[in-house]
């Protein structure tokens, strides 16, 4: 069976570093390209994370391409400093890596992706782990992608539980919910990960040290990048048991459906500045009993996505 | 087998009294009482209505109690404006019913509620189609109710979908968000039927024409009855299409889950004035890992429930 050509969309962030580690390993998958967005960080610093940990894990073959930097209703771009706290002052928890000798592409992120939705169609998976930026920049430049691309998987939302910036609004989709609307609203064949079941699969100091134990540049790597991030979500109260595993948990719900149980709706995304639900991942009032075009994750069989999880991380990092 | 006993909680109201109708004729249901609550209407108001309706659909053998005339959080309670648009200034559709030659038991409908969860256990059925203050009590009374009643399905809320009072709030949880607090975070074996299903499933005017062609009394009563309920729908923009079988489906999903599709989750009701979410029925972050107590329906198989309530309304409205 060959591969799923597979884009990540990435604000590299420590969890985005996992997904793309995760990715990389998976047989299932042919990594055709990663697209880089701001979010965790700024677009530039998100592209140069990527190609250090591309290079890091040795898959210097993957090409890397910067996305935008600011959202769709900005001219600018800061890095929340929630966002540094928890993801460290350059996004990869003060890890200290080695810059790749390799550059970004010469080619824009969002052509490369509106190029790669015509040439592979529906063996194609999209999966954006940060703002929606550049896929509704994407549908700006050819509505046709909507119908093109075989799947789109993203990592962010909120549906029945709150909001972790505000009890309305989950990171990635507050830095753009313009966005984020334009693409609930027009994409087809997309598949929320959201807060609903990433915050049930954690990951404890008990698995990176695993990693570390592995006694390899890129298991000591990443067992430092991710203890940074668990004591961050114990020292910031997000949760002492354990840090959430959001964009990971999107790359292999886009290999495999089966770790969540989803429930088919039609959403949009309030981004109206004056309301209080800004930013609110939501049923839409007007076409629920339309045909749906979203799948939304709202059950997840964590045991077994940390388990299979803990398996591919262990090995692409002994290697 | 035996029919399933049965409890209403209804503050009678149009969607109400079909669900009442819908509990008297199914075969499978044993009604043992009506409580009756403050909402649509005034407590008093629901008494009487729900006994003119059991008198007028021959079910003279119904017991009806009273329940809390007003919030847990309120001295008095005003019939909100919309409320008296939507069911009309008595609750059911101006409609001039006549008046039952019973009257209300003196026993009040929450002890009622106690003693039968104690008397009849995991046998009883609990359906509350208003706001949850008369359970609240109840649980207050008695907190060992939580894990007696076989089954609690309320018709409230609203969590894949905006509210209907304000974005975030749904009009029983409005009524009283603490009271709806209480029963999600204690009551056991709970199934919510929120706007999330109800809104897709719709009665027209081409429907209740079939109640009016069976030229009884209660066929009659009947179609005047939701035909201004559906006027109603129409003339607030709630929805051109028809009106929303709220209570009876939620009837229906008690005698028979398998018309809903639902996921498991542990959900509160936040209701403090100061926040913008006041009355909203979400996921408790708190126990987003702990085992679930709550079924939440989010999909519902509209064209089968809605042909199989018109096959028991007309079994009901032709005798």
């Amino acid at each position: 069976m060959a591969a799923t050509k597979m884009i990540l969309d990435l604000d590299t962030g420590v969890d985005d570093a996992l997904a793309l580690a995760l990715a990389i390993c998976d047989p299932r998958v042919d990594l055709i390209g990663v697209i880089a967005s701001y979010g965790n960080t700024l677009v530039e610093t998100a592209a140069q994370n990527t190609l250090n940990l591309l290079q890091l894990l040795g898959a210097t073959d993957v090409p890397v391409y910067l996305g935008a930097s600011h959202s769709s209703t900005t001219d600018h771009f800061d890095v929340m400093p929630i966002s540094q706290a928890i993801h460290g002052d350059q996004g990869v928890g003060n890890l200290l890596l080695t810059t790749a000798t390799r550059k970004v592409e010469t080619t824009n992120g969002i052509q490369f992706l509106v190029d790669m939705a015509h040439k592979y169609q529906d063996e194609l998976i999209y999966v954006p782990t940060g703002p929606l930026t550049n896929m509704a920049k994407a549908l700006e430049i050819d509505p046709e992608i909507a119908h093109l691309i075989g799947n789109t998987t993203l990592m962010g939302g909120a549906l029945t539980v709150p909001g972790n910036v505000t009890p309305f609004t989950e990171a990635n989709i507050n830095q753009d919910p313009q966005a984020a609307d334009k693409v609930f609203t027009t994409q087809e064949n997309l598949t929320m990960v959201g807060l609903d079941v990433t915050l049930r699969t954690l990951l404890t100091k008990k698995d990176t040290q695993l990693w570390r134990e592995l006694g390899t540049k890129a298991g000591t790597a990443y067992a430092d990048l991710m203890d940074f991030y668990i004591e961050a979500y114990d020292r910031l109260d997000i949760d002492h048991r354990g840090a959430a595993l959001h964009d990971p948990l999107a790359v292999a719900v886009a290999i495999d459906p089966s770790y969540v149980v989803t429930i088919p709706l039609n959403m949009r995304v309030t981004y109206d500045k004056d309301t209080h639900d800004y930013g609110r991942t939501i049923g839409d009032r007007q076409r629920l009993l339309d045909p749906t075009t979203t799948n939304v994750a709202v059950g997840v069989n964590a045991k077994r996505f940390v388990r299979d999880f803990m398996d591919f991380m262990i090995s692409v990092l002994k290697a």
